[in-house]
């Protein structure tokens, strides 16, 4: 990198960002509620994450092609998908920089979309969360969150609470109830139906409750790819992070 | 790391500290020891270890993001726990960086518990120890710890008494037997009892003992995940540290 | 190296270039039509790539040395080739460099040239490609290309796909459908086709398909002898890129 | 590293010193003679290796933490033991401080023990010595031990004998015959018998031969521990150092 | 290193220099040649190859201690060998050094010797070889040596060729046709006999082939060792060397 840092974030400077993190994890339940969001609320890729150390590939969307780390914008919210296995230090050192740009532009939240595998099914599979604090775990369990005492959080996800709540930004995780062997646009729907109690976002779970069944199976496949890759990568990219 | 470090240790200024130290280890007596004595004697996280080399999580504990590796503080008493596993070179630093702290501090001891594997149950399982000179060997056959000639200490207590001793603090490391392949709290109580004739806690192990088979369910599980998590990070993080 | 960069690109000053792209990947298709169109256009080699992590060897060509990574150059226009398997950070590296250099030379076009498995056989196998941009993906369409709108290209080509985009160039790739388990001269042969009706390239793709299968035999050798020092050299290599 | 190297060896200023090396090897015949010496001679610990990339351990010994590569000194007398296995990176290091140590204070002699694994047994095992040049070939040869003519000596002793000749020090492998599969203190008495002809130590082997029996059955454990530790040091540390 | 260069050459200063390099590699070709002109040829042992990834062992000879990477020498003639497996970065950091000694003295010639594995045995087995260009080949031609026309040639012959080709130096590689999976003294012999004819070096290969059986046995020892060391110096250096 020409600053010596191992990853970059390329960002557009917006005041008061609302972000949003939807990286693969259990029953790609934060990838498909971030996906989701970024199609319905027609938002636009406004950058990426940029490091030596991602795995070499374009991921080709609507005939574009797309870095596999990258942001989608729409006026103060700022989702961040990625479509690669992400090395365990390499998502420290991606928090890091963007907890940096967060706190430079006063975030107004951080949220961490997610799953939580259960290993079985029932009728009301339900939304657990987290912040940073007090007041918002009372802003969780006011919309319906169920407050998650105790357990950790791995990842991205985890991380970013972790590094957000250190520099004082409201940073919530919210993870949905999923089976967890499998993609679920379900626990996704239930995940996005928490969030729009806590950020004014005007958006519809129906159609992808819908298409369930169809990304269900789109999903599926591009899951096995992902392993993968992500099998790949991990073999090529465990020893050579510096 | 900003100053080049691969390890940084956010400590406040605490004058004379008492470390207690309780990383995992053989039947997680260091680990369950020094997590009852922060909750039985109400101490607040007042620091952590940084690194990118930590794996990335948030450990949820009363709804609160907690880092993986972090210290606890009440009066000049600070505790450190883990909750992951740390790898060899990364204790390395964070002993020498913990170190060069407790030196700067005058500190009044450095106490690390944790188990000794035996194999087999008796009545009464020993505790032993061994300081960093012979006044503190005396100090702990004074007080019925049986005092260990030969041996190795692995790990983060075998590395803090080293280094500790070099820096000419009064480092002590507590041993409970314990039969090695489960957590056991009733080594954890033998352990807090001995380490309470050496420093005055008022604390009673009685709720320990009482909650011996409930926390060893809980401890089990976590142990297992702790476990898997283990492995993954060994896997991820044996190539990547410099 | 001397200016403490993993890799180098020694090229001449080429203005306006016009790159071709083949390395290594399914099929053999970009690595079959890029040497190809080196033979027929008698091509002479003009540069390669350098870095202590490209696995030793010498590749002997009509009794010459040559380097496993090289350029070949007529008039404007430089094809890279590759006789190795490319570790993912040295893509990025490599992509990094070229890059930069297509850049500062104001490249003409940028053409990735490879195969995309469909692990069946069909009467007419298709040419895919996509663009950098919405220009270029109409430039493609209108000359009998079938636009990728969804999909992920990886390796050389995907890198080099973003990673030109992102400085504004005119980058394509161009994948011939393929089985996909074995060196495949056909699809190379359609590839040139619709490469031929994007730049004016004087070639005939008559013997390339007539040579198809004694290029097979020989290329299935030189397949195997590769996939041995892919393994041989990801065994070696993948630990030891910083 | 304080002064940036992987590897720093803290001694005090000894005048013309005879290092004596047994870092364990086959049969542990050096480290078993190396510790048999320090105990006889009643040493005392002078000096340690510090790296982070050794093994995170203290060693107990007579009920004080020693580290695990360490130095014990009496008059000028050196000797190097080491209580876990040392990598090899990590050993041309140490080889590369301890001999400019040994330089600049103009060693008397540099000598290392070890065994020769001969796998059967015979009535008179032998010893097999080199030096770093013709006069001290002929000084072994004239003391009884048989001139190793071909060979290859691994590890330590191998090291240290090649980067002491180059640096002009008198140094000498003698190894002593053993079977090659169990620590083997009456090879170590054997070696430790050749040395004293070279070098005035007064120490009888008597109770070491005496004490083979139950020091091999202690040895053995240690051996079986050392092995393990070996394994696993192996495993996180072979790919991590510099 | 003190230059902060992983490897550094030790050679003296030698004009317009012939270097013969005879690494280890098919039918141990290379490596029982340069041995031989060695020994036949009466030379000296004026240099050697330093570097922290070597791995830590001495080679003892004549009873003498020697380091595993070195150069022998007579008149102008520098004669390269190596008695370990050297891992693929290394021979790249290796290569480039030499090549800078080489072209700074103006070398005369660079000879590879090595074998070509054709996995069957024939009344005549020929020599191979190839030039850095085109007049080279034509020389080698003119003296018996087989053109090679198309080919891989791995490791340090291969990077030597190319190196130096790119250098301007007068390189060659020649190589003995051998069956492949053991020493081959009679294979040196026929690439001893087609470098006589490009050098003037006085010696007669007959004592080679005399001593091929007794040579043959002796080195299958060696290479059994060898092939072990490898095998073991592979695991420790594949992920350690930068």
């Amino acid at each position: 990198m020409e600053n010596g840092k191992p990853v970059s974030i390329v960002l557009p400077d917006i005041e008061n960002p609302l972000l949003i993190e939807g990286y693969p994890g259990v029953g790609l339940v934060g990838h498909i509620a971030a996906n989701f969001l970024v199609r319905e609320l027609g938002m636009e890729m406004v950058g990426y994450v940029e490091s030596p150390f991602i795995p070499p590939m374009a991921l080709i969307l609507d005939g574009k092609p797309n870095p596999p780390l990258r942001f989608y914008g729409k006026d103060n919210v700022i989702i961040a998908v990625a479509d690669v296995y992400v090395a365990p230090t390499l998502v420290n050192e991606i928090v890091r920089e963007l907890t940096t740009y967060l706190k430079k532009r006063n975030a107004e939240k951080v949220i961490s979309l997610g799953g939580i595998g259960i290993g079985f099914f029932k009728e009301q599979m339900d939304v657990w969360g987290v912040g940073a604090r007090e007041e918002l775990n009372k802003e969780l369990e006011g919309n319906g969150v169920k407050l998650l005492q105790y357990g950790s959080i791995m990842g991205m996800s985890g991380r970013l609470l972790l590094e957000a709540s250190r520099n004082k930004l409201d940073a919530y995780v919210i993870l949905g109830e999923t089976f967890g062997d499998r993609p679920d646009p379900k626990a996704a729907a239930n995940v996005i139906e928490a969030l729009k109690r806590l950020v004014p976002l005007e958006v519809s779970t129906e159609p992808l409750l819908q298409e369930a069944k169809a990304i269900e199976e789109q999903l599926r496949k591009m899951h096995e790819q992902m392993e993968q890759a992500r099998k790949k990568a991990q073999q090529h990219y465990e020893s050579i992070y510096l």
